[in-house]
């Protein structure tokens, strides 16, 4: 049976950009990731909220053949609640307020149903729990994770011993050279490669995504877009439409044709996310508009060979 | 008949970065894409140098099919010079010392093969210069400029007229947002296309470079090296890789699989030479290498289509 469970924030966000704001919408990590992947493949959404989280969201989730029964709703607690702001360089986000709440005691139960999906996600919460899921995951065939400077900060050895347990890595390029301390990319995939994963992929904002394997090497440049409206989620929204191709598709980590065309589903998820503010977008997209833009994507990258009879001067 | 001409420095540079460092070897932008773009078509290399200027390195263009009769030799005067470092961030150079000498008052004079030369690159050179060398080139039926951020601080106006006169703008991402006041590299893009030019490289750095077209968009990262050693002339390589490949097939800037093709060779020629020390790599480059670099670049972005019936969950 195919499926997927992710472990991470559902949250509550209110974000500024030059292009607008909206108060306290849906968002968090396995939000936009479990949205992004219920294209592909049934979601096992495992996370915590509070009891002001509107049954309503459930609902929505749901109707996307998002299981929620792993969404803990802790009585009298509140749901993790951020705050941010984009100026014109949309790649960094700046963030006002964060109020874990309710998330600074997450403390993952799955049931039957989500440790038995053949691939899971860990998205980035303490690298300690991210282990402690991988290890319940028995039915995984295929696990990645995503994490954050906070953690390569104060939990870098924990993390470290977290990658070595999963299949993939999603990481920004600045996330990667500090975590092995190495300015090169290409190297400090190699490095994470040499711990056990077999692809690391780096997240790259305006400039796409890079995937590096033990074998080989591929690129992808971000849908270009007249306006990003709002970056917020576009990283989980890429590993959603990862892992959730891969996880409907029934491939593992070493097919490199399906690593390549996971890629472009994440890629395409990560554009339309952008489009609108938190999960407006995603939550209006239909499985024909992203397999438009994924051929577009195939056309916008393709180097055709040589002209026949094409010489040399020199 | 095919052919190119190049319009820019000739200079000495020293060059340190964290590989190791250099003392006086042969660059300049001219020096650079003239070698890159040897490789495909004859060329005109038109600059000016000092009575410092050993004439074995006169020898050594020429010997690449390098016509050097319009590189003028002032006596008593000394060629530019430069000298700069990179740190681990290999995006950044840092200027310690820049000579103008003789190419302080450069006034290019073009001989009759150098104005009818089919291409011509102008580097990046004041803009009244580059507008005074397009006006002689009567033959050209493709022209292109590279520019810097001097001359966006200094000369914006004049080098909107000088870009208005091209069909290929070569920049990198943050000069075509300082000259287009438009954070959106898109949108920068289709401001100059706006403005006459059919076609707008944006030149990314270690992410690659990006092809803008009324019609289209194209990207390629860049070559995943291990070690870049010294990045200078890099750009230049790139466009001599670019519009001497164009030359050499007698494309114009309309045809969007030559440009794909002239971004792919361009790409190449730039990873050669950053492989080591100013124009050492690329003086023993052969054609052989470019053109497997070239199908590497081919398979590294390839995507597959789908397989047949690969069906959608929801």
């Amino acid at each position: 049976m195919p499926g997927l469970t992710v472990v991470g924030s559902v949250a509550f966000d209110s974000v500024r950009t030059p292009f607008g704001e909206r108060e306290r919408m849906l968002g968090g990590s396995a939000t936009h990731f479990s949205l992004a992947a219920s294209f592909f493949t049934p979601v096992n959404l495992v996370g915590v909220v509070g009891d002001d989280f509107d049954p309503d969201y459930d609902e929505l989730l749901q109707q996307r053949g998002i299981d929620t029964r792993g969404l803990e709703r802790i009585a009298g607690g509140k749901t993790f609640f951020w705050r941010g702001h984009y100026d014109y360089d949309l790649n960094t986000a700046h963030t006002d307020t964060t109020e874990l709440n309710v998330f600074a005691n997450f403390d993952p139960q799955l049931g039957e149903t989500a440790r038995e999906a053949p691939v899971v996600f860990l998205a980035n919460i303490q690298p300690q729990l991210q282990r402690r899921v991988r290890a319940q995951c028995t039915g995984a065939r295929l696990a990645a994770l995503d994490s954050m400077n906070l953690w390569i900060e104060t939990e870098r050895d924990e993390l470290l011993r977290a990658i070595a347990e999963v299949d993939v890595v999603f990481m920004n390029d600045a996330e990667l050279r500090m975590l092995t301390r190495q300015p090169n990319l290409l190297l400090a995939a190699r490095d994470l490669i040499a711990r056990g994963p077999r692809a690391v992929v780096a997240k790259l904002g305006e400039y796409g995504a890079s995937l590096y394997t033990s074998e080989g090497f591929f690129s992808l440049p971000a849908y270009p877009l007249e306006t990003v409206v709002d970056p917020t989620g576009a990283g989980d929204s890429f590993a959603g439409g990862f892992l959730g191709y891969l996880a409907g598709s029934g491939a593992d980590a070493s097919d490199e044709g399906e690593l390549r065309r996971a890629m472009t589903y994440g890629s395409v998820l990560a554009s339309f996310n952008v489009e609108r503010f938190g999960c407006e977008r995603v939550l209006e997209l239909t499985r024909e508009e992203i397999d438009e833009r994924f051929e577009e994507f195939r056309r916008m990258t393709a180097i055709e060979a040589l002209p026949a009879g094409e010489g040399s001067h020199a």
